[in-house]
């Protein structure tokens, strides 16, 4: 129900659709690590991203970005990061990788022949490598409004962060994330929006950035 | 797993592949009636159908043929049966609908442009209209497998049948269901194979036979 | 996690806790009819109540109220009714059945020996023979505040109703519902507890009244 | 359904029953390691153990076992094996936990004043300190029966076993684990009982050995 709904709703007001597909752990929202296999991990992806993509029939999605723990457990190792990308070669070679700035995972996708889009994090802080602090590490999430839609403006448009350790540090991107489930998420994109828009930034959706 | 598995298994065997989506009903196999809306059972088929055509890569599904209490009920219900047309349509129109030989169902499915293969099966009891005899009934299905054999021979070579009730009725159909979970299903396919090759009747995916 | 939690909270205010088991239907959250066998339906909510009750620890459960449409098929069906009967009684005896008033399945219950409490809905229409009106017929659910206060606070203090048809009806009961999921709940469950208790209506938990 | 079928079928045979507990991962049988919380695990184990218990009526459940990678990683998680316990202590502080012999989880258990059984596999080779050879190193499931029996009977009767780096060491146990789902299991089973029996090994329900 609600997904034909959300399908049709996206495509009416000109927003590009992309699976996000996770481990399969309904109770902890696919935020848990779990330990799968590439093969398994690959069917997950699979499984997910078809199932979405009936929905949207003849138009395409456009991208995939693994949710949760699969997400950040594929930054950090290879066998999964590549089971991810053979599942979307295989469904739609032109179908965009979305996965974190700076990781090993945009490289390997990159060497199998997939588009990426770069992904930074509008809430989140980095280390002097361009990581993602831990969330386990305090100030690791920026919870003030005007500090996130500060350094979200300064990432996109100066190529520029300030690491936790207080380094400055480039950030290339093509993706800013917000999360929608935390509060004050809607005001806080109608702010960033305004803020990129002011600066001349045009949002567009990715295939017409990476074309 | 499993799904890669079995569609890389069929692919190698030159076997077609098909869907055979279900109401959400995992505690009963999908084989016990669920109310559901017209537009909730075209999601579920949608949802389906799309994870396993993900699955199949370039190769096509070939058909779609619901499951238990979904095809069952949509023998008799106008608007669950056009919900499942639907989904069809809007994925693919070029993939064939597998449904009961004589049913409304199909007269339904091809007003709306889709392709349908008749499926009758091998062990079940027909009544007078061609319809079958329900499972509650005694003598709905058929146990031995020289009859099994004998009038499924009959219904393909001859396009015939005889009634529960005595009459002889005529059957046109495209696909012969058999079910893999009966007892032996293994045996009678095996030897029903060889007494169709017999007789002359080439066995062949729907596709080639309706192309 | 939650149901722990809400465990807690609930016995540190007083508030009594009983199950509220449905037909295992995740998708369509309980509210669609489906045709199980009575052993099917005694399993989902031995197997949904046994569940809760492990976390209650030493605090035992004080009732047992199907869900959505459970509920409401039980109303009309006494095999359905007899069987989740059965459930409540192998599990505790001393468990308390909420179900319709003025139902059949109150007689069963209580021909089992079960002790039952007879419910009432805040919000729903009845016809002259004190059923509920069928949510397929306008006026079936009603939406203002105002009416649906008015209406408990007459059916609780008089015993007496309004049907639909206009007729006045004898109405007796133990228990009066009021969906948590209803827009305006919590305003609406905060008014017309104020007005009972103006009327001097002590609202207590069944094990308490029933006892 | 089965679950009924099978408790019932338990007590006539007077074979007591415990609960097998499990990570919520239907997929993966529970055999896939996953990253969850105390809490989460704890909410897990009483979840399914209440579930169980509910169709044991008065007959009081014997033990909970952990699954899969549930058991393995308490094993090794002194906060993962703690929550376990306080889900069987809060439930019912006369059911037994069993565990792997010579575990610290067994220590963690007898502290909390837990009844314990102390398990041994008969068909997993050991390290010289007494744990269980990983599943990932060769060696480490011994397939041949003869082997199976001889070494599960030495474990029993004489509290030994030789190493898989040839060490003779101590084994103390009150359960000894053959997996249900290997193949030629019932042919194992049957033939590892008339051993014990020749031997003068009594096999009895835990309750009746640790009362």
């Amino acid at each position: 129900m609600w997904m034909r709904h959300t399908v049709d709703l996206a495509l009416r007001h000109g927003v590009a659709i992309g699976a996000h597909p996770s481990f399969p752990d309904l109770n902890g929202f696919g935020r848990r690590n779990m330990v799968v296999s590439a093969d398994e991990a690959k069917n997950d992806v699979t499984y997910q991203v078809g199932a979405l993509q009936a929905f949207t029939a003849d138009k395409k999605l456009q991208h995939v970005k693994p949710h949760g723990a699969m997400y950040n457990m594929a930054v950090n190792d290879e066998s999964l990061a590549q089971a991810i990308c053979e599942s979307i070669l295989e469904i739609d070679p032109d179908m965009i990788l979305v996965a974190l700035a700076g990781s090993r995972w945009l490289d390997i996708a990159e060497d199998m022949g997939l588009k990426v889009a770069r992904e930074i994090f509008a809430d989140r802080a980095l280390n002097a490598d361009g990581t993602l602090v831990s969330r386990s590490q305090p100030g690791s999430v920026i919870h003030d409004t005007a500090e996130v839609v500060e350094r979200s403006l300064r990432m996109v448009t100066e190529g520029k962060a300030t690491a936790i350790t207080g380094e400055q540090i480039d950030v290339q991107a093509d993706s800013l994330c917000l999360h929608g489930d935390t509060p004050g998420a809607v005001e806080m994109a109608a702010s960033l929006k305004r803020e990129l828009e002011a600066a001349d930034v045009e949002i567009l959706p990715l295939a017409r950035i990476l074309g």
